[in-house]
């Protein structure tokens, strides 16, 4: 199967699930979309996130994808169902992967989930969690500094150790969690901030990995792995300023982008 | 989905994956097969592990599950091509699951695989490790000794050791692998053991719990994941000695087995 693997996100953050993509599946392409001049998606309405989302799915399918990972918490949680419904080629979240990972981690069933407003709110996690296994505990947390802390490259030094400790000091008080799912594509860039605060003893979760893993095991479960010898080539579109987000993709993914484009989702004119 | 998940094996090795799949899909109820009578499939010819396995697919077919597993490495090895293009239920084998996981965790790409000398023969392990990723370097090894060590129940103390460290030692003098996969459901039992001897610095992979993930991923993907209120009640069928059968698996699953039966498969006496 030649074509390529759709990844969309509303910003950077699905960055992380793309360079594990790279890592763990490096024969296959992808087209990643960011949207970054609309991001962050967390604290939208939910219509709004919809909308969004079917803009870049829209951009996507013309590009002829064998499969559409959704690769922002905030949008999985509000559209995956739909799109599944909607679609015919596979369609991959990033809350389910996080939260079969956890259920194999956990020994206590005590797990704890952080993500922006939308996702805590939808409480997407918890339905997945306990769907899967009802024995679980699910302790929620909010944590609507991180993000936009993280997307503005502020990733180690005193500051961003107190807005994690901030952050997470609801959670650490409560009920001994055993595993701690990162519910938002950005958190994997803090995440050894997010193990310190939490503690060593915390089994952190991180989405962009686990979700690489239930990528490549849907592909080939569906014969859709590519199995020739290309040398991919991806290709990067932002709606966003294009020298930020080459800048911060070429940090996260440690190699150059090649194909990297700006584009405008609202003109419509894309499809040609 | 009410229906059960079948669970076939050569013996009492499948019981590490049921297992874990009674922990990660505790709604799930589970009809596992073991073919102790004829246990182990590893020594014998692809001709003969083929027929045995067919008797046994058509053993559950009739019992109406929704999905089958292959916890049998030696049984995936050569029949899981076939049983996938004949049968209309999604069918999961033990060995895609844990290539999958080593390519997640490894680091330097070096790769070690463990087995029985008809799944290491068969090539199954690298050819699935390089269809994902063509620059992964395996080194595999038949430990012939290992698995009718643990089917005796010789699980500690310093002969199964010596047995380990003995059947190990063709790897450990070669190519720094940094992930080991135990290509046998036999393995997990004596994963200490293992970890010893192979030193603490390599990731040892256990099937069981890669595949109960990834039936959990598939199930959910297909819709298919149980989601009422009912209590488990699962059972297990033996062409061997019964009371040894319950003994092993008793110990293994950590709990009582409830509906637990001896059946001839020869016989074809067991569709009524």
């Amino acid at each position: 199967m030649d074509q390529p693997i759709g990844v969309i996100d509303s910003g950077v953050g699905g960055l992380t699930v793309a360079s594990e993509l790279i890592r763990q599946l490096p024969k296959e392409q992808l087209i990643y979309l960011g949207d970054t001049l609309r991001c962050p998606y967390g604290p939208r309405p939910k219509q709004e996130v919809v909308e969004y989302t079917w803009e870049m799915v829209d951009f996507l399918l013309n590009k002829n994808i064998k499969m559409l990972v959704v690769a922002c918490n905030t949008a999985t949680a509000y559209t995956l169902d739909e799109l599944r419904a909607n679609l015919s080629i596979p369609v991959i979240g990033v809350i389910q992967p996080g939260a079969r990972a956890a259920i194999k981690m956990t020994n206590n069933r005590r797990i704890g989930v952080i993500g922006t407003e939308g996702t805590i709110n939808s409480k997407a996690y918890p339905l997945a969690l306990q769907s899967i296994n009802s024995n679980i505990v699910v302790n929620d947390l909010a944590c609507p500094k991180l993000a936009p802390m993280v997307e503005e490259g502020n990733l180690t030094g005193s500051e961003a150790y107190d807005i994690v400790y901030q952050s997470l000091k609801p959670l650490k008080d409560k009920n001994h969690i055993d595993t701690l799912i990162l519910g938002c594509t950005h958190y994997p860039l803090v995440k050894d901030l997010i193990q310190e605060v939490i503690g060593k003893h915390v089994h952190v979760i991180s989405s962009g990995e686990e979700t690489a893993r239930e990528i490549s095991t849907i592909l080939s479960f569906n014969k859709k792995l590519y199995n020739g010898t290309r040398i991919p080539k991806h290709q990067f579109f932002t709606t966003g300023r294009l020298h930020v987000f080459e800048s911060i993709a070429n940090k996260w993914l440690q190699q150059p982008l090649g194909f990297v484009k700006n584009i405008n989702l609202s003109e419509k004119s894309f499809n040609k």
